[in-house]
């Protein structure tokens, strides 16, 4: 069996989740908590790759002994996430614990993830969400989020999304199907806008120009079913543009029931 | 004319408003900013002396010359905000400014101050929340929620508060009038609770001291009515914990109408 374990982090004071030599990551330091716990060497494999300041609040990883497809643990499950908290940064927490199949793959036997940008629209920035939120002082027209949300719906299919990719991305096949694509006000906080969208796949920087370009719709330099003709084009510089990490969230994994 | 301004802060890294000689306050931040912006020192004055680690999302100051009751500025009242924001640091933000009457005084013109002191309810600590909300681990009884509301009720009204006010705090007359007092949970977040008060003043820790009382009643430790005999008390000792300051926050600050 392998150990899956459900994450949440902070992104900011990392260099993404993915080991990189010499610098702070996410992989590294549930790793390096793993040994501490289990006494021996661990291959800790994530559902994905997050940038440099993008959180994730669902994410999960396998956890098996070095070089093997399982790990024998004595320690009972419910006891998995408080044993790693204690060997990991504040900013880094196990929330959950299971095991599955030794043929499951932490990003392999992904069915769907979902991710949320959110946006702060307010004349002044806000100190609570310098971290966790782009603030966007531009002008926007006045059915703003009805814009947004009908463009947002052009998202949702299967499509080429070359257009919605960072140039120089070495991806053979852009196809994706988002499910879901929407942008709502957050039920707390009339100034926060939030953009979910829940695919089978993303390509690198994928979120971030959907939401560069729905600002654009927002602004009315778009239509809303321009949206068409920028996934037509596969060119990279028809879309928007690519905004910041800190506002990036992966919210949820989605794995087959039967695992 | 006095200037009024309207400030919001993560009060994570500041030793509170107040300024203390060698620490990082928040009045010494916009101090220095407004001395930036005109030319010439002033004096901040806040409306409250918020504790370390404590935030705020309303707290207000007024900004006079140096020694005088007022101040005379150039740059248009609209343009304010921006222009201390360019000075201050990222997690404090001025979000608005208006003109008062030399007579009005940050402090002692206040009506009443609402505070809200937020909670995260779960097994695991969040990564989100660390800086911004207590996290509780302990076990609740089946009706927390009710429980804690009906205790909250007991604080409103016109009462003596000694047993809410931290020991050897020089205060002749511990008499505070509570206005609302409850406990709802996030609407966006099912394991966050928020404790929200409203008073004409208070004491030293007070808020603080009655969510550690409310928590002995989340807990079963105490009775919803047993808040009467902790007031009647005045005994620090009576009532329950001083929770940490980081789950606090300065909600807003209402003044006369006609100031």
């Amino acid at each position: 069996m392998k150990l899956l374990i459900k994450i949440a982090y902070d992104g900011t004071d990392y260099c993404g989740w993915q080991f990189q030599p010499n610098v702070r990551t996410v992989q590294a330091q549930v790793t390096a908590a793993a040994k501490k716990i289990f006494g021996f060497d661990c291959d800790v494999t994530g559902c994905s790759r997050t940038d440099s300041g993008v959180h994730a609040k669902g994410f999960h990883a396998t956890v098996t002994q070095k070089g093997k497809d399982n790990i024998e643990c004595s320690i009972p499950l419910e006891k998995l996430p408080k044993a790693f908290n204690a060997h990991l940064p504040d900013d880094i927490a196990v929330l959950g614990a299971r095991y599955v199949s030794d043929e499951f793959h932490a990003r392999y036997s992904v069915v769907s993830k979902k991710y949320i940008y959110k946006m702060h629209i307010g004349c002044e920035r806000s100190p609570f969400d310098r971290h966790g939120a782009l603030h966007i002082t531009s002008k926007f027209v006045e059915d703003y989020l009805d814009r947004m949300n009908d463009a947002a719906a052009h998202f949702v299919g299967t499509h080429d999304f070359t257009s919605f990719m960072a140039q120089g991305s070495k991806i053979e096949d852009a196809t994706r199907t988002v499910l879901n694509a929407s942008v709502t006000v957050s039920p707390n906080d009339p100034d926060i806008l939030l953009f979910e969208v829940e695919a089978d796949g993303f390509l690198y920087n994928m979120v971030r120009i959907m939401v560069g370009t729905l600002l654009e719709v927002a602004e009315g330099k778009l239509s809303t079913d321009g949206i068409d003709g920028i996934i037509a084009a596969k060119d990279r510089k028809k879309a928007g543009r690519t905004v910041p990490p800190h506002g990036l969230y992966l919210e949820c994994v989605n794995y087959p029931d039967n695992i």
